[in-house]
This record gives C-alpha cells, sequence and structure tokens, in this order.
C-alpha cells in the first residue's frame, strides 16, 4: 500500500483525497486544513483523518471543538508520498518541509513556476517521473493542450500548435474573484506562459498561446489550430486519433452539447462526483482541417482534469508500476471509460 | 443635402440617427419605430421625427398619445438613403419595400446573409459602393476583422488569417438572452461565418474563424493570428501598419487597459456618446511575431463600430464624395482622432 498524504484541502485537494481513497494500492493517511469549517467538517464525515496544518492552526481546531490529528508534520511521518495541493505559490515555501521528512511530493503545475524535477502528464511522459522525488502534475490547461496536442501528433504529425485559451475566471466557491461582464486578456502581453509549460512535457513542440478570462467558473475552452505534418491529412484522420486517445471524450452539438454548461450537465447526469469531468473534452462537430491545419474546440474542467494526473504521478514515484499499469489502474476507479 | 430615414430605432439605429444629426450634409428626415417606449420618448425629446412603421403601428402611437408622424411609407417619401437597422432578419422583409419606394439602402450585415449589391467597410471597399443603389454594412465582427487585417495586409502582407472570437453573449439592454456562466461555441460546427463574410469585403482573403459566445455585454475580443508575407517581418512592422490605420485605436496594459471593461470605461471618461467605441481597438503590448506570424487582441464594441461606416456607405451611394472625403467628415463628425 502506497501511503498518502494532501496538504491542503481545496478546489484540487478534495478530489485527490477522495481519489485516493478509490485506489485498491493507496491508503489516504490524511489530509490538512488551516482552519475548521465545512470542508473539515466533510472530511470527517467521511472518515478522512485531518490535520492542522502548523501549531496555530491546530489551536484553531481545538477551540472550534473539531476534530483534528495533530499537524502537518505529524501527517508527513505516516506517509511515504505527500500530494501538495495547498493554495497558489505556497508549494515553494512548503518544499523543504517535505524534503527535511524525506517524503516524495507531487506538486501542482502553476503560472510558469518549476517546482519539480519533472512535469508530469500521466499519458505523455510517466517513465520521465519514475524514480524522482518531485514531480509536478501541470496546470489543468496544460494538461489538456498536452493530452489534446499529443493525441493528434500521434495520429498525423503536428508541426505547429497555436492556442487561444478563454479561461473561466474562478471556481465556483470563489466569490472573492471577477471579472464579471468583462473579458480579462491574461496576461495581455503575448504569448502566454501556457506554451511553455506544455512545452515542459511536450519537448520540442513548436506552440504558441493566448489566454484571457472569461466571467464563468465552469470550464476553459480552447481553440486548437495545428499545423499537421502529414500531407493530405484529412478530418477523419484527426478524429481517429483523437478517438484513440485516452482520458479524451468526444461531444457533439447536435446531441446537444451546445455550451460548457452541457457538459458540466452531462456529468452530473452521469453521477460524477461533484460533476468531475476527468477528460480532455473536444466537440467532434468542431473538428475541420483546412489547408494542412486542424481547427477544433476543446473544453477542460479546471477542478478536475488533473485529479487522474497526481493519482498516476504518485504511483509514479512510488516505481513499481508501468504507465499501462497505472493508469488502467485510474481510470477503472474513476470511472473515465477505455476505448 | 443628404435625406436620411432610419428604419429601426434599436441599437444600431439609434446611434446612426444621432450620428446623421451630426454631419453638415445630411439631413435626418426621421425614424422608425414599432411602439412607443422610452425610446421613443428619448427621440421626441431630441426633436428627431418619429414614425411608425405600419398602420398597426401607428394606432399604438395614437392610442398611447404619443408624437408620430406617419408611417414608414409617409418616411420613404421624404428621403435619399434608408439606412435599414430593422432587428436581424427582417431587412429581407423590408426590401421591396425600400424598392417600391426607389430609395437607396444600407442594409446591416448578419449571419451570412447577402441582401445588397455591395458588402462595405469604408476603409476597404468605399469605391465598390458607388452608385450602387443598396450596400450592406459588415457586422461589428467582420467590420473589426476587415480593418485590421487589412492594415496589416497593407503593411506587411497577410498570407493567411486565423480568428478566434470569444463573441459578447448580448447588448447591455436585452436581459432576455444568455448564456450566464457557460461557453457557447456558436456554432459548434467550424469554420464560423465570419471568414466568408470578411471574404465579401477583402477578396481572396485566406481565412479561418471560429466564435463562441461567453456572459458579457459590453465588446467582443478577438484573437489573431496572421501569417505574415514580408520576410523577417518584426513586431515594430506590424505596429507601425496598426497605427497607419485609419479607425484603429492602440491600447496598452500597462496604461490600465487590462479588460474589455476599461476600453469602455475610457470611452465614458472620454465624454463619448453612450461610451460608444467607434475604433477597433488592439492591446498594443499583446502584438507579438513569432516564426513569421503576427499575434494580437482586438477588442470591437458591438453597438457602435460600424456607426461610421453607415454614415459613409450613405455618402458612398449618394455619390460625389471621395472616400478621403467621406471619412474625414465622419471622423470629425464622431470625434474619432485621425494619425
Amino acid at each position: 500500500m502506497i501511503r498518502v498524504g494532501v496538504n491542503g484541502y481545496g478546489t484540487i485537494g478534495r478530489r485527490v483525497a477522495d481519489a485516493v481513497k478509490k485506489q485498491g494500492d493507496m491508503e489516504l493517511a490524511g489530509v490538512t486544513k488551516t482552519k475548521p469549517d465545512y470542508k473539515s467538517m466533510v472530511a470527517e464525515k467521511k472518515g478522512i483523518p485531518v490535520y492542522a496544518v502548523d501549531m496555530k492552526s491546530l489551536e484553531a481546531f481545538r477551540a472550534a471543538g473539531a476534530s483534528v490529528r495533530g499537524t502537518l508534520n505529524d501527517l508527513l511521518q505516516r506517509v511515504d508520498v505527500m500530494v501538495d495541493a495547498a493554495p497558489e505559490d505556497t508549494g515553494a515555501a512548503y518544499k523543504p518541509v517535505y524534503q527535511q521528512a524525506s517524503v516524495k511530493t507531487i506538486f501542482q503545475g502553476g503560472a510558469g513556476d518549476m517546482l519539480a524535477e519533472a512535469s508530469f502528464v500521466a499519458q505523455c511522459n510517466f517513465d520521465e517521473a519514475k524514480g524522482k522525488r518531485t514531480v509536478q502534475v501541470v496546470s489543468c490547461n496544460t494538461t489538456a493542450l498536452c493530452r489534446v496536442i499529443s493525441a493528434v501528433d500521434k495520429g498525423v504529425g503536428v508541426a505547429r500548435a497555436r492556442a487561444v485559451l478563454a479561461r473561466r475566471a474562478t471556481d465556483p466557491d470563489d466569490v472573492k474573484r471577477g471579472p464579471i461582464d468583462a473579458v480579462v486578456p491574461d496576461p495581455t502581453t503575448l504569448p502566454s506562459h501556457h506554451g511553455p509549460d506544455v512545452q515542459q512535457v511536450l519537448k520540442g513542440l513548436n506552440i504558441v498561446t493566448m489566454a484571457f478570462k472569461v466571467p464563468t467558473t465552469h470550464m476553459h475552452l480552447h481553440s486548437l489550430i495545428l499545423s499537421l505534418k502529414k500531407q493530405g491529412a484529412r478530418r477523419e484522420d484527426v478524429l481517429a486519433a483523437l478517438e484513440a486517445a485516452p482520458r479524451t471524450q468526444m461531444v457533439d452539438g447536435k446531441s446537444g452539447f451546445k455550451s460548457t454548461a452541457a457538459i458540466i450537465d452531462f456529468a452530473r447526469d452521469m453521477g460524477r462526483p461533484r460533476n468531475d469531468v476527468y477528460e480532455a473534452t473536444v466537440w467532434r462537430d468542431s473538428v475541420t482541417v483546412v489547408d494542412g491545419e486542424a481547427y477544433m474546440f476543446v473544453a477542460v474542467d479546471q477542478e478536475a482534469i488533473v485529479v487522474p494526473e497526481n493519482i498516476d504521478a504518485i504511483r509514479a514515484v512510488h516505481g513499481g508500476y508501468t504507465k499501462e499499469q497505472s493508469m488502467a489502474l485510474t481510470d477503472a476507479s474513476l470511472g473515465i471509460a477505455h476505448r
């Protein structure tokens, strides 16, 4: 059994913790929270051991009469692998703590920061993470770009990729951030950091990205333009490459998938926990080839797409699994269909 | 004096009517409304003659005790040029009415429909509209694409254009339409109609477009990717071409233009009527050249960008003006800066 801890219990941490519990070869040793709230209450109800991040945090739990097992340092003694899901920009601060405890760590990818020995997207570079002490699961946008572009590259070759990312403004539970009724180029300078982030995984790929925020809370929308290497490649070739790709689902406008909202609604209807969409979602009817360039729309659930990658990254650093073995276990546990 | 009527007094009609009033060589003979409401009350306060669209509509005005001069047919007797600004898809129904009255007509561009003898963007093809009886001002998105792409083409040549259009969901006063909290590929199939629409003006241009709706009411955001003909063209060359373009303004993120909202706020602060932005607005800091392709963000005020084109189209079909004469008169009257 791989003993896993999760430091941080927000958007990613909660999902990874639940996913760890579903793995037959993993044991969730516990999660950390900075303060007691409804999220820690839910953890307690689920039987997940909750730890405070530090002594001050521990006091807050005790003062509130909330269940708490100790601090992050205590949790670190009980795990083989720690998943860092602490708030943005705090991973760097925790890194020496993990190192001192000699615990292997999975970091989450952020904006261009590199905290680990390797960036990670399971289907692209699982083997690169093997034997590493630190691995960084790339961001939701980068994960989707890597999955879809590598799939097309495998099928018909990608000479050059351009992606326009319409990013959801923030997550559904975050009521502090905007925008409302505006589009925010983010950044206004080009290219955005997503291209170089993809290149950490798909090395040597020619890619330029542009990104802006739109007033939604569910899913990013990618508009992809891929120059194809294979002479005379047709739409059918691109579709075949995408259909064969793991963790990529195809939807159609004519089946009612008229928006990102429909994809989330489909996940709700399918009984996915928290309506999570683990798959990069490609509109089949958007896939078009014009003059050797493939165009398509891809939707990305920012809360969920990296969950399977975190599980595979745990196995990769722990060792003893092939890519195929790990991905099969992960996909079966999360209900990601094999094709 | 060119006697001008405006059929329809909504988003475009109201703006064109006000712009006509500002022209020294034009007289606003009147506007039509289907029913009395706050918009017709404002028109009355401004001294604009209001006509009902038909007899039933005339009854409604009279029943409400609202000022009304007659019907569309009466207005048609008093004009040289009619601007059709009736709701979407009704231009076709009115076309025979205009023809029977032997009145030259300016139509508004919609989704791929072609009602007139020529499509029109003043700086691109003014001369093509000369002597025509019917001219169609292209849509807001198409107008912006034509202005910006033709400017870059003039400066450094455009071999191939790709545009991703993040479209505002609807206008600020329209509370019936969505989306809220979703992104809507529109259509899900690719390419969108905007490419062929641009080709009605920039004939022979190689262009592919993708479009989706986002939950905003102010401005579209275009992400442009232009393959440049000029070998070794630099960012500075593209910027110079854009700086030289009429009806195109440049803004910078570092000057506070962080979003579409900032551009509208700037227009409000500058005293523009109804915060109208007539110019295609390019983020200077977004303009980037990578491997012979120029990338940039462009914001488009869907309510206002076609207003100067309507005024120039009136002069073009009326005759007696060069492109330069007409555009100079229009720009001076609307406060569009010459550079």
